[in-house]
């Protein structure tokens, strides 16, 4: 039995409190910056564009100089310049008659409509100006972002390191995929990948990985060997039972804040930190490992990479209801059609199936019995 | 002046006509599979679990000899075994008696609740049997996916072949960042590394990327020496002026399907396609360029890569009005905070900042003329 069950939101409190956004930094070629989050303002070292630039195939004028021209008195200008769009327009001109609007005479441009200053063209730091600020602190470098860096003329960008997690599979039963066939009682190892391809996906750095068995000195060992983790993810041995051996260990090793926790799948999951490195404990059946990655080490990982952590969803209607425990945050996988979410009705937390039929899931909170068919729910996308 | 103006969806629709799904197949190991889709069905070649599995940790016994009991007068069992959760459940037990309902005297087990048959235990072939559909053709594989099948012993998985986009970057005025400083009328190349970005992101594979002068002999020998691509993105010259060269190239080595797009930002767009391969010339205006992108590389790129093409979105109130040319398909940058959509006014398909500026954007349809202030709009969010 656990001591204290521990509402989801608490745990969650308790261990973003010990995650804070990580402040050692790196600088990127503007490529590997892409999805970085920049760790200072950036600020414009060069005027975009850097010159005149004509915005249209045409002329080079002084604007002044085609003052009243019509189709009936057209202005008869010496000084000019043909130009082509995207061209630089030289010191002397201040605007761009286009060719419409135009026709050369021998060495003599007839303009049959006047032109502003400025008119046609992109004036020098129109777009940015040198000394601007182009990015904040904390921004995120999307692609047309880096590209404007690199129409800036910068190369690299300073952003914020990636979380380092490292991930730890526990279990004397499992078995590396493609080392050798399984004995009675083994199981391939899954859950480790599941948690690296998510580490990888949501910002960080999963750190080389490897199966440790439930031995509590292995245990001991692995958790305290992390110490260049800025996370540490453990899978399996966290419930209350004889081989259980992590959330003992992490209490010897460090400090266990939370253990058990009201959530289903996932009751098993403990919360602590070893060495001032966040500790995650999921349980081993796939299922709550699964919803233990969104609930727990999404938002954590986030924090630490200064990154959002919205997950994106889509309202749907449920088409059957939904049983749930109260007092229980309960975790429901739906498959999507027609705007419609159907449970996918499963009671095992190791029915990897069924997250498998799943497109996204639906939080049921603690308040409700269940959820009546037929009401809009919020369905979280599986990414 | 454009010959015949194309609707947007016209000219997608001749875009999408010449995408076909690819069907060349690549197998990969189950790390790299992931994100990619999977060319057939997969069938399980194990059940799951693979031996009836302890579902608590307890004693194996056979069920029939608990009827009955109870606290009061237990079952006394000679025939049992200890087991710990995950453990298998040996031949000749069918149940798991809990810890709390059972009690050891010397060498015989007292049972005091009854247990029905596969009671507290997984069943051989519960969460998946040898020889069922476990995804099927065009699914793609996410994280619990990858480690679903790393759990039926699968290493690695046959998948669709990513497209192969060649981008091509044309102009005179480019210069490869980090090369040399600027010369007045130059500047940096940019589009073609968004462009780079942007595929990878949604499941292309940029070919190596070279700039191309504006000169017709170079862009035809560019157009046609990327006979190995699946996808053909020219940026730049897709104008009708002097130096615009793209889309009569285009017409010559293959065909010009459409020239002229009522689309604000990104008029200047051509769709045709060279030695069978589907080619779009974007604008090389930076914002034109980016929505671009969005509006017809994205689509066509996601068909061939057998990949669903719905851009997130996120509903929000249009905090001022904006104003659209009716007959255009009108994408308007905007800035979201605290559910309003903000409207980032600016003409210039060549402004950089903002799209930098910019969280997503909303599309204005060809029958409107403008949307106005406080209405639910739907944001494109910037990937």
């Amino acid at each position: 039995m656990f001591k204290r069950l521990c509402s989801a939101k608490d745990a969650l409190g308790l261990l973003l409190d010990r995650c804070q956004p990580l402040e050692h930094t790196e600088l990127q070629t503007l490529p590997e910056a892409a999805e970085r989050v920049i760790c200072g303002d950036i600020i414009s070292s060069a005027d975009l564009p850097s010159f005149n630039r004509a915005a249209m195939d045409g002329f080079a004028v002084q604007a002044a100089e085609t003052r009243g021209a019509s189709i009936s008195s057209p202005a008869c200008l010496k000084r000019f310049l043909p130009l082509r769009t995207g061209m630089a327009v030289p010191e002397g001109f201040d605007a761009v008659v286009m060719l419409e609007d135009s026709a050369l005479r021998g060495p003599i441009l007839e303009v049959t409509a006047p032109v502003h200053p400025f008119r046609n063209l992109a004036r020098i730091g129109e777009d940015i100006r040198r000394g601007d600020v182009v990015f904040k602190e904390g921004h995120r470098l999307r692609p047309p972002d880096i590209a404007f860096l690199a129409a800036l003329g910068q190369e690299r960008a300073e952003v914020y390191a990636r979380p380092r997690v490292a991930i730890i599979p526990t279990g004397s039963e499992l078995v590396v995929p493609g080392t050798r066939e399984l004995r009675p009682g083994e199981a391939y190892e899954s859950n480790g990948l599941m948690a690296r391809l998510y580490v990888e996906r949501w910002g960080g750095l999963p750190l080389e990985q490897r199966t440790v068995q439930d031995d509590p000195g292995l245990i001991l060992e692995a958790l305290e060997s992390k110490t260049d983790a800025d996370m540490i993810v453990v899978i399996g041995g966290s419930s209350v039972g004889e081989k259980d051996y992590v959330p003992r260990v992490l209490a010897e090793a460090g400090q266990l804040l939370a253990h058990g926790v009201r959530v289903h799948p996932g009751k098993p999951t403990a919360i602590g930190f070893v060495n001032g490195i966040p500790v995650i404990c999921l349980p081993g059946y796939p299922v709550a490992a699964f919803f233990g990655l969104y609930l727990f080490v999404r938002p954590a990982l986030k924090k630490l990479a200064h990154l959002g952590d919205a997950v994106p969803t889509i309202s749907a209607r449920l088409s059957r209801k939904i049983a749930s425990r109260p007092g229980y945050l309960s975790l429901v996988r739906v498959a999507l059609k027609d705007g419609w979410a159907e449970p996918i009705m499963t009671t095992g937390a190791g029915i990897m199936s069924s997250v498998a039929r799943a497109d996204g899931f639906v939080i049921v909170s603690e308040a409700r019995e269940g959820l009546e068919a037929g009401g809009m729910v919020e369905v979280h996308l599986i990414e």
